[in-house]
């Protein structure tokens, strides 16, 4: 019999703090630099970017921060989220290892992004802002932020990278259903759109262009704030909440992690569920491997540099020291539009660069392969993100068979797929079209129908 | 502070019983006919369509009936779902009705409908069955059987009705991605559709067709069986898990629904939510309201006859005592195809001729219009069938505040829209074009952007 496993946790046990890993990192992160001063930045720098109360997260040696009231009120539309044991997925892999899932794809947008969208919100209206300026890839963001922003009453303006805006009508419908304006990058709006333009008029856009869009509308109107759906620290910090939660959960399955993975784009997917893990390491000794996975076509982890560099395309962020691609990279359209960002935050870098978090990276065909058999195993439809994830899951869970080792896995199921069909569909072509090349009789897409009870 | 309001039940709460509200109903239904002899039909003339267990189910006067180890199993991929208190839509309405709702939109599929496909795909399954064939209006529950079986390694054989199927490709996706396969209807692959297309090759096609598609080519294969979303008395039973939940939920939070109100279709949908609570109209003389809403180009409730008819399009079915358009009526090609039937179930049509319940009809634009206000209120899309509940639920609250009652109303949520944002698109084009028709200045699609909190 199918046996069903899931970790519910009630409201009272949501966390009521997050967690900021700057307290316990051995070596702290490398200051900001201004861009134009290359001096380490100040609080003051960023003012006219965002309010006062992220800028102290931001920069907060503080190991604990509270999550507002407020903003807890509106975590309980989704959260606590369930934890999942994937039973179905272990027995079609025949591995001994034991394979969870937090399931942050229940939030009305669809993905983990409403977790660091509402408190940025909140913290806005609380300074009185009435509009904020975002970029969006594959449209997580741009929409989890609309969402948010629609309770606060604050107009919010997307830039999505072109290609997704084109690719991903349909996320654009969902952000303008919560009142948030979109825009495809680059656009004419900006002068960094039309110098992109100028050169390429067929640009495809990518997130380090349209945060350079965003940036430039908000700091050049007083009434105006930016908002960074990934990168940043406070970020990381709102989205430890996803690990918090699955910590307790971990503890009423009477597990504990032996490996923690997440998909990469910037850093806050994989940071929000491993960092709380990766703490015990840091704190206890604990020897918990925390991998993240990005596209083999965005390797900034994996073949990027450690270095100073720019966040944006136009060079108007401050300099984070990061792992780059370096800024103007513009990566290949994949379907997973998050994961298009040629850097990573400040604190993975440094965390990688110490060697505490591993990387790999995964092409989009194994990753596509991954999420079909997951979603024929447990039911759900990943998004193109988390399949990354799910890819290097069940190389780790290959590898458990092997070794004959039944190893704990948990990873960051951080949102569904149902806007990404599009993708799923080019998929099954492409794997026909290889099928009827080989001369394949069956078909690889009903060979999976096997009972599973 | 926006208060939100879950109530969870944990899985040990679920209930191990569907209710039958056959035992219970004052008149009981009058008997299926054949539709050869016409005369009442044996429980032997139905097992080329289902399984015998279903076929009992169909028939059974039991109060209660077990729900098997295994579908409670799988039912806990998503159940037990949450009932939500809609604080902010009271707000923006400005009633004192209390309003509630059942949000059965986290499952997979994204729908109530896994809530029978799990029992009939298990049944089927038990009784040995390998292939099962459907039809589909919208796609949900064809993309929710397709789930259900996939856990069973049964084929699944979708007519997916020609409007939907074009209009909705992702849902399709969706089917193919669990295993489905998938067939526009009317088609060339049975008698029953190349009829349809002999008379009008550019048929839209409705449900009654592809149900008459399905159970051919269950009626002439042995290995097939043949599967209903709703309608029949067994799909109601199953649906009842959703109304059995709520009942415990709406006791954590202290109410008792003076009204229920559910989107109809073929009546599963209402049924399931509000046959438990009218139990104890019927049982202990309590007086709650249950409201079945339909599209109002569909109203075989308010516009309908009570006669018997058949349950397809081209005869092939038990003749069933039903409200009724006639089973050769085509409904438009309106967005909530799950409401595109002609016809009501046996029970929920005796329990309306019977005054025990009611029925309200709604336009497709008051049911979007609906849908965007609740979207920006709650932060949860509805697909465009629980729209129609929704318009009813804001009339409802609307007649609240004209009387100064503080109602309690209690709808289901049944399913989210995030496959329909392209129907949502052609709202807001259409209010856009009203808009500028009417030389108005400010625009509806903005006029919701104020604080909430």
């Amino acid at each position: 019999m199918t046996k069903i496993r899931k970790f519910n946790l009630n409201e009272q046990e949501m966390p009521t703090q997050w967690y900021n890993i700057q307290a316990d990192m051995p070596n702290k992160i490398q200051p900001l630099l201004h861009p134009g001063t290359k001096q380490p930045i100040q609080p003051g720098d960023l003012e006219a970017l965002f309010p006062r109360a992220l800028i102290d997260q931001e920069m907060s040696a503080d190991r604990n921060i509270d999550i507002p009231e407020e903003v807890q009120e509106l975590y309980k539309i989704y959260r606590p989220t369930p934890v999942h044991r994937a039973h179905n997925l272990e027995r079609i892999l025949d591995t001994p290892a034991k394979i969870y899932f937090k399931n942050e794809s229940v939030s009305p947008p669809g993905s983990h992004k409403p977790n660091t969208a509402i408190p940025q919100a909140y913290y806005n209206y609380k300074q009185g802002i009435k509009k904020i300026t975002t970029e969006t890839g594959a449209g997580q963001w741009g929409s989890a932020l609309s969402f948010a922003t629609s309770f606060f009453g604050i107009q919010c303006k997307v830039f999505m990278v072109k290609v997704s805006y084109e690719q991903k009508p349909y996320r654009k419908s969902m952000m303008q259903l919560w009142n948030g304006s979109v825009i495809a990058s680059p656009s004419m709006e900006t002068n960094a759109g039309r110098d992109i333009l100028a050169e390429d008029p067929d640009s495809p856009g990518s997130l380090g262009i349209a945060i350079s869009e965003a940036i430039e509308v908000a700091a050049t109107h007083e009434d105006t704030m930016y908002s960074l759906g990934s990168v940043l620290n406070h970020v990381m910090l709102h989205q430890t909440i996803i690990g918090l939660e699955a910590e307790k959960q971990m503890e009423m399955a009477g597990d504990f992690p032996d490996l923690v993975i997440g998909p990469f784009g910037g850093g806050s997917n994989f940071g929000g569920l491993s960092f709380p893990f990766l703490r015990y390491n840091l704190t206890r000794g604990n020897k918990t491997r925390c991998i993240a996975v990005e596209a083999a076509s965005c390797p900034k982890l994996t073949k990027g540099k450690f270095e100073y560099d720019f966040g944006d395309s136009a060079g108007m962020t401050p300099l984070i020291p990061m792992y780059t691609l370096g800024h103007k990279f513009i990566p290949p359209s994949i379907h997973a539009g998050g994961l298009r960002y040629h850097g990573a935050g400040a604190i993975v870098s440094q965390l990688l660069q110490d060697g505490l978090i591993e990387a790999r990276a995964v092409a989009q065909h194994e990753s596509f392969s991954a999420a079909v058999t997951f979603a024929r195993a447990e039911g759900l439809i990943p998004a193109p993100e988390t399949a990354h994830a799910i890819a290097q899951v069940i190389r780790e869970a290959r590898i458990a068979r092997e070794e004959g080792i039944a190893k704990t896995i948990l990873f960051n199921f951080s949102g569904h797929g149902l806007l990404d069909m599009a993708a799923y569909d080019e998929h099954f072509r492409d794997v026909q079209s290889k099928e009827a090349a080989m001369h394949l009789s069956g078909s690889l897409l009903t060979n999976l129908v096997t009972p599973r009870v």
